[in-house]
């Protein structure tokens, strides 16, 4: 794993959360793209070379919305960088690791995706991720 | 804020949790220290810049044992490095953000630190970091 790529904030309302962590960050979000297959709108923002991700859903079915009704607002998952997440998912696999995703899927912001399951990381929803070329 | 410097993460066990994240991160933690005004053990592990802290409370009065009482175990805290972080309070508070250390306090891995609110930010625990030099 390379760094951390990004982490996943869960709020409300998007405008405002934007506006709040322009104000955190001293630098406005750089893009918003929805995710319709994961009922989610996302912004991010850059910290060095780190990013934060707002997720707020479009339907009361999103994950992000089930989140926010159980925990509140809040951090909703770390995504680490990976270089060849098949590899990645075979590894964790046979280290005892439960995966949501034995597939990656497309994620926001031009990313192959595959998530752990948190049952198996001290209830850490945990994103591999790895750059489309 | 230059980059995430670390997520603070809350676990019950950090005998257990330090092998866990030696598997994930297929490589050991590089420290262990104790932070006794907090009521914590923490671990760190190195993912390319950035860290993760793992956090265990020593006793039950320490935030992460209320934390994990409340919420079980999970991310805590996000960590951003600054390069000056008595101009960042300022600079935050005169934004509105609740500042919960106005006057910085010596943290784990020889960082000064401040905390804000989760109130102000969405529900997210966001400590600021200094290295001491």
């Amino acid at each position: 794993m390379n760094k951390i790529e990004h982490i996943g904030i869960a709020v409300k309302d998007l405008k405002k959360a934007n506006k709040l962590y322009a104000q955190l960050f001293g630098e406005a979000h750089y893009k918003v793209e929805e995710v319709a297959s994961e009922g989610v709108n996302t912004s991010f923002f850059k910290v060095g070379e780190n990013k934060i991700e707002l997720l707020e859903a479009t339907n009361k079915d999103s994950a992000i919305a089930k989140f926010i009704e159980k925990k509140g607002e809040g951090i909703h998952h770390i995504a680490f960088d990976v270089d060849d997440i098949e590899a990645e998912i075979k590894r964790l696999k046979s280290e005892g690791f439960k995966i949501i995703n034995e597939t990656p899927k497309k994620g926001a912001d031009n990313k192959l995706v595959a998530f752990l399951h948190p049952k198996s990381t001290n209830g850490v929803l945990i994103e591999l991720c790895q750059e489309i070329k």
